[in-house]
C-alpha cells in the first residue's frame, strides 16, 4: 500500500473544515494520489489562504456549497454542532451519487441530525478515524496521523456497497485499518475509550487550578510527577470537546457513573487502609497497557518515548523558565 | 556543572534498594564522579546480580548493614512502607556524621516514622526527586532522568546546616533544582500533582477493563482516542503506589472530594446541555498545558513527541497484532 495511485479513485475530494482532521487528510491523499482534485471550504479567511499556501487544497472557497460541486467525496470535518447548518447549506449542490461522510467523535447524534437532511442519491457513510493530537488549525495535520490506526465507520441500514467499500479503500490508503459498527455501539466504546478519559482530564486540571493551599505555579513545576500527562488531552480543542459532550450524553453519563462507583471504592479502600484492594487493581492496570502496546496503539518507550530534559537545554534552574 | 568531579564530596554512598531511582542515581553519580565506591543492597539476589553486571554499584550485599557501613551518604530508595524495617536494620551500622535520605513521594510518615528511629549524630533529610517513568527494575535507571527536573527537600527543624548543603549540591550535581518545603505542604502538593491523578488513571484503567457491553478487545484497538495516555501511570509499579495511597490518605481523600466535587459540576452540565460550563473549562485548562511547557517540564511537540505509527511497521491491519 506504499506506492501512489496512477489514477486517484475520486476525481475531486472536498474537505469542509481544515483543522487537524481536515488538513491531515489533504497530507494523507497528496502522499498516496487518492484524489484529482481537492477543494476546501474554511470560515475564516485567515484559515483558507493558510490552506492554499500550505497547499493543503487546489482551491479553497468562503461558501461550502463552491467546494462541494461535482465533488466524488465530500468529508465533514468540522464539530459535531456545526455539521447540521454545513449539510443545509450544501445540500443543494451535492453531486447525485456522491458519498458524504464526516470524522465526528460521536456518531448517534450525527446520524439523527443529518439523515433527515440527505438528498437522495447521495451516499451518506458517517466515520470516525481514531487518531489525532492536542494541537488544532491547519498547520497541524501531517500525513501519518492515521497510519496504524483504527478508522470506524458506521453504514446505515441500506448504505450502498459499493460507496461503502470506496470509502473503506480510502481510509486503508490514508493509513488505517477499518472497522464497522452500529452508532450506538461506537458511541459506547468511545464514551469509555475517548470521551470519559477526556472528561476527567480537563476535570483534574482544573481541579487543580482552583486550589489556594497549594499555588498553580507549585502545579507547574511540579507537573513531571504525574499530572502533566493529563495536560495533553486537556490541552485539546474546546468547541469539539464541548459538542463531543452535548451529543453522547447518554453514554458518557453512564460511563461516568460507573467510574464514579468505581472511585468510591478506591476512596474507601484509602480511608481504611485496605492495601490489597489497591494493589490488586494496580497489578491488573499493568496489563491492559502491555496489551495496548502489543496491538501497535501505544510506544513501548518509557515515558511516551519523551526526550528526557537535558541539563544544559534547562541550565541549572528551571525556576529561571517561570513567569 | 557538565564536568566531572575531581574529588567527589562523598567517598561512599549506599543505594538501598535498586530499583528506577536507586540505579537511574547510580547512573547520575558515574557521570559526574559523585561518590568515590557506591554501594548497594538489594532484597534479591536477581537483582544484586543484575546491578552488579550492569556496574550500578561496586559492591551489593544482602545485609543492608554491610552496605551502609562506613557511608557518607545513605539514600534509601525502596516503598515508603519498606523504609522503617530498613531503618531498624541498618541503624546500628551507621556512621556518625552520616546523611541519611530517601526518595519516597510521601514526606510526613516518612518523617513519622523514621525519626524515632535516627541514631545520634545521624543527619536525617527527607528528600522526593520528581522524576520517573513507568518501568522498575535495576534495568530501567538512566542518567538523565532527574535533569531539568525538581528535587524537593523537607528538612526537620534544628536540621544541620552543612548537611542540608552537601544533599542539596548532591541533587543539583544529578541534574536537578532544589526546593524546600515542610512535609506537610509537600504531601499537599504531591497529592494534587501526582497522587490524585495516579489514582484517577488507575481507576478509568479498571472501569474500562470492567465493561461488558464494549470488550477488552475494543479499548485495547480504540485506545489511541485518548485511552491510553492513561495507561501509561497505571503501568507504576503497584507496591509503591499502594505504600503512597496509604502513607497520604488525608491529602489524597482531600483532594479526591474536591475532584468529585468538579466532576459532579460537570456531570450535570453534561445532563442540562450547559455547553457554557463545559467551554469555558476546556479553554482554562488549555493554559496550564502551555505555562507546563514553558517551565521547562513538558515537551511541546504533539501527542508527546511519539513517534507516529507507520503503515509499513504496523502492516496494514492492526489487529493482526492482537492476542
Amino acid at each position: 500500500m506504499t506506492e501512489k495511485l496512477k489514477n486517484p479513485e475520486f476525481k475531486k475530494v472536498a474537505l469542509l473544515g481544515l483543522g487537524l482532521i481536515g488538513s491531515s487528510l489533504a497530507h494523507a491523499m497528496r502522499r498516496k494520489n487518492l484524489a484529482g482534485t481537492i477543494t476546501g471550504h474554511a470560515r475564516t479567511s485567515a484559515t483558507r489562504k493558510k490552506a492554499l499556501e500550505l497547499g493543503l487544497v487546489d482551491q479553497c472557497f468562503e461558501d461550502p456549497g463552491d467546494a462541494v460541486r461535482d465533488a466524488d467525496l465530500v468529508i465533514l470535518c468540522v464539530p459535531i454542532g456545526a455539521c447540521r447548518d454545513l449539510l443545509s447549506a450544501i445540500r443543494d449542490d451535492l453531486k447525485k451519487g456522491a458519498i458524504l461522510t464526516d470524522v465526528g467523535s460521536v456518531k448517534g447524534a450525527i446520524v439523527r441530525d443529518l439523515e433527515p437532511l440527505m438528498p437522495k442519491g447521495v451516499h451518506f457513510i458517517p466515520a470516525h478515524p481514531i487518531a489525532g493530537t492536542e494541537h488544532s488549525g491547519p498547520e497541524s495535520g501531517f500525513a501519518e496521523l492515521f497510519d496504524g490506526r483504527w478508522c470506524i465507520l458506521t453504514p446505515l441500514s441500506g448504505s450502498d456497497e459499493k460507496a461503502l467499500e470506496k470509502l473503506k479503500n480510502f481510509w486503508r490508503a490514508c493509513g488505517s485499518s477499518v472497522e464497522i459498527m452500529t452508532p450506538e455501539h461506537h458511541d459506547l466504546v468511545l464514551a469509555i475509550t475517548s470521551h470519559v478519559p477526556h472528561l476527567i482530564a480537563y476535570n483534574i486540571v482544573g481541579t487543580a487550578s482552583d486550589l489556594e493551599r497549594v499555588t498553580e505555579s507549585e502545579v507547574v513545576k511540579f507537573s513531571a510527577a504525574g499530572f502533566r500527562d493529563f495536560t495533553r488531552i486537556a490541552a485539546s480543542d474546546p468547541v469539539m470537546w464541548r459538542d463531543i459532550f452535548l451529543n453522547n450524553k447518554d453514554a458518557v453519563l453512564e460511563m461516568l457513573g460507573r467510574f464514579s462507583e468505581d472511585i468510591s471504592t478506591l476512596q474507601k479502600a484509602i480511608r481504611w487502609g485496605d492495601g490489597d484492594v489497591l494493589l490488586d487493581l494496580f497489578t491488573r492496570t499493568r496489563e491492559i497497557r502491555r496489551g495496548i502496546i502489543e496491538a501497535g496503539q501505544e510506544t513501548e518507550l518509557p515515558d511516551f518515548g519523551r526526550a528526557p530534559a537535558t541539563a544544559s537545554e534547562k541550565s541549572a534552574e528551571p525556576a529561571k523558565k517561570e513567569k
